[in-house]
């Protein structure tokens, strides 16, 4: 049975469009480039949001709150951040509506026009550290590990349902220390914890690495990332973590007395993940049939569908499936028992693999008679009959196997798709041909970096952590290069 | 010894600004009107989120997410809704800032004017109900029951820290549903949900009434409302739960057909509670050494201070309170062990007190040779010595022992603080004199109800739930009444 989403081999944008509706994760909504997120789609996204706040907390992070707006003069701050988030800002300029005096119906108060523009925030460097002036005066004030959870507004000009929208949900940790070597370790520090989040809980395996100066955070000194790769091979960077140098205690006068006594500038980072996540997720996982999600970011982990005839079967199947239901709970697996009468159970398994359900577990008469019930896992699709004696923990095994083998074959893909170009020729095949991360040495200019991505679309994803340094000649320029990078189409 | 709080008898609205800021609950920005939640308040309101968003996933309700921005024409749908917040907005016109060509620095760029206004949201029905008319077709499809965690803005001339700013965070929950029964069973259930909150969780004795017409929320049929006392003898409303009727549905066209097969209007319902419950649980049970929390939200429930004159009896202390910190741990109970050894244990003793944390332990030298730890309770600042042997499940006697007592305390102030007027000259001795609820008869006309606002600042809180009827005359203009309704002076 098919609920409609065309096939991924014939049209990938439109198969993530339309799984990302049909699966009843977001939506377009009637504020251009805004998303209306459903509670099966927020749901996802909580769970993400409990795994990440509690891996902040055990790194010894608080949660705060700052205001959603940011006063223009504040954005000018810092030179380049400005120059990166003022073409794409909402601005509020007034604080009144009022009825027209032509029948014109509500409008705009002329006379409620703000002194100063407020900008909506693109993300909160600039009245966080306009903040933290108040709160260093000693080294011992220092370090404030902060984060926090909030919505952000950025002006996107084309949009897609969580890979870009102008409004997004995010977290943006922000970090203030006596030393750089400590701001450099945060830094390094929290893009572990997002590749682990990535890994372990996604399952979807990262690079880890940092960014070109082109694709440097505005008013960062080096950014850090974790790339994914899509299954259209195409990458996606799925978190940054940004060592700020003392660009913004300089910018906000931000200095602590350190303990010899001598007044020094504070040093920074500030690292973020986002509702783009949700898109990663879906994109390296499902297939033709709907979302494949893991078990660890699954709302529901294991649905139990009864299948029946009459009242009577109905009735054995509640009882039989009641007792499973207690056993998986017991063991902490989050469990739906869908016995609505008005939906055949062919629909519901169709709809519950759109919807990424890892466990399926369908009980017959035929099972209630052999003490046994049907599991199909949603990864595989594989299907077998188990005795119920049991089945919670073979269930439990169940959901740990998926979890693993949607990271291995995640990971295969990856391996199959990165490939290595030593000329310009082999780089610009393999990006036309099949896309996947290109290892290719590169002369370390912004000039080449930027005639690649005129050429090819291809940008420079990042230069891996502890890469192997090896001369070699740049592909495009034929100067001089000391390693490969990787580089990709992105989303 | 004293954290330069002021009195409360001296001069509570400095006393309530002062112990927010010192306690490191919150600040004000820079940008008018909006706070900086810090971290130890915010960590208090994500203790509040935690128990409320499982009662609310508890009745069955699932979290969403809308859009930020609303577009003009949408608040204008719903005559009553624009009325009530139009005059309050925060107004996005532009989406670009770029470099004023005269050295002005940056401004906002004229030609990225947005055809639509669009306003910062005050609140969100119109944004979710223009989205339930595509969810809605059968009645198969209700009920909706959706909440939202956001932030909102309302453009407030005067505020105060978590009582009235510009921004706040709150929850806000939107239903759907095909009866008109239904859907003011939801109104009043959730209107349940919030009293229990108020007082299971905040210890706060609550009213549970009906607002007037006059107080109603705009675009509601019926606002039902928990109005809770402060110790300064004023009102503050908690929480609100609207009955919609089908306003919203008319306004934007959301119908359905029903098991008859007939077209309907889809009845609506709408409540929240925001972060003005910080306020509230300061101002109901704190005391002029600072916060009083109760057990059930506060973040340390439990600060072990070691007292020591050297590194000896330092590590003595070390291993003597690990021991009580794993029993704690393992009955789930909060608990910070503070042994820095650049603070006295005479300011460590005040900054909890400051802060609010309901038990505090002390361990000296002597308690080590006696077996035995220093117990101080922060509501009543009752000290005494207990036995180390079960020390921990005496502490989970003593938490719960506060979070009741604090409770009967507020409930003793209120029962005193609640008093009849028989004629207007009474009503406003009491309001002038000693503030509090004030019982009165009311002729039921708005008029009256605003002659009496004009002349004494008191407004009518709300109409008791079940109220009991009985003939009267207004105290006001002497005309008939069917019942008394509750006064006071309101945050």
């Amino acid at each position: 049975m098919s609920l409609g989403i065309p096939k991924r081999s014939e049209d990938y944008a439109a198969w993530y469009q339309e799984l990302v509706k049909k699966a009843d994760l977001a939506e377009n909504s009637a504020v251009r480039g805004c998303m209306v997120i459903k509670p099966y789609g927020y749901s996802i996204w909580e769970k993400m949001v409990e795994v990440l706040d509690k891996m902040f907390k055990e790194t010894g992070h608080s949660n705060a709150y700052f205001p959603l707006f940011i006063p223009k003069s504040f954005l000018s701050k810092e030179a380049d951040h400005v120059e990166g988030f003022a073409k794409e800002c909402a601005v509020v300029t007034h604080y009144r509506l009022k009825n027209g005096e032509n029948g014109e119906g509500i409008i705009v108060d002329p006379e409620a026009k703000l002194e100063e523009e407020l900008i909506v925030r693109p993300t909160s460097e600039t009245v966080i550290w306009n903040t933290y002036k108040n709160w260093v005066q000693s080294y011992r004030d220092l370090p404030i590990l902060v984060n926090q959870w909030a919505n952000v507004v950025r002006w996107e000009m084309r949009t897609r349902l969580f890979l870009r929208t102008t409004e997004f949900l995010w977290q943006e940790g922000h970090t203030a220390h006596a030393t750089q070597v400590e701001a450099e370790a945060e830094t390094k520090q929290m893009l572990e914890v997002y590749a682990k989040f990535a890994e372990d809980f996604m399952a979807i395996p990262v690079l880890k690495g940092v960014k070109t100066a082109n694709e440097r955070f505005a008013g960062a000194v080096e950014t850090y990332c974790i790339e994914a790769l899509m299954q259209d091979g195409k990458a996606l960077q799925a978190g940054t973590s940004h060592f700020l140098g003392q660009n913004f205690a300089k910018a906000f006068d931000v200095k602590f007395t350190n303990k010899e006594g001598k007044i020094e500038l504070v040093w920074g980072t500030s690292w973020g993940v986002s509702t783009r996540l949700m898109g990663a997720l879906i994109m390296a996982h499902s297939d033709d049939e709907g979302l494949v999600l893991p078990p660890l970011l699954a709302p529901i982990q294991v649905v139990i569908v009864p299948i029946f005839n009459n009242e009577e079967q109905l009735n054995s199947a509640n009882t039989y499936a009641s007792n499973i239901v207690n056993q998986l709970k017991k063991l902490g697996i989050s469990v739906k028992y869908d016995n609505r009468d008005n939906l055949k159970p062919g629909f519901k398994f169709a709809d519950y693999e759109l919807k990424g359900v890892p466990v399926r577990v369908a009980i017959g008469p035929r099972d209630i008679q052999n003490q046994t019930v049907e599991i199909a896992r949603r990864d595989t699709k594989e299907k077998k009959v188990i005795p119920l004696e049991g089945v919670a923990e073979a269930i439990q095994n169940l959901l740990n196997e998926i979890q693993e083998n949607i990271f291995q074959k995640a990971l295969k893909f990856r391996t199959e798709n990165t490939r290595e170009a030593k000329t310009y020729t082999e780089f610009k095949k393999i990006i036309e041909e099949t896309e996947g991360f290109v290892l290719a040495h590169w002369d370390g200019t912004s000039e080449t970096e930027k005639k690649i991505k005129e050429e090819t679309k291809a940008t420079i994803r990042c230069i891996p952590l502890n890469n192997t340094l090896e001369e070699g000649v740049c592909i495009y320029s034929g100067k001089k290069s000391i390693q490969k990078v990787v580089f990709a189409k992105a989303y």
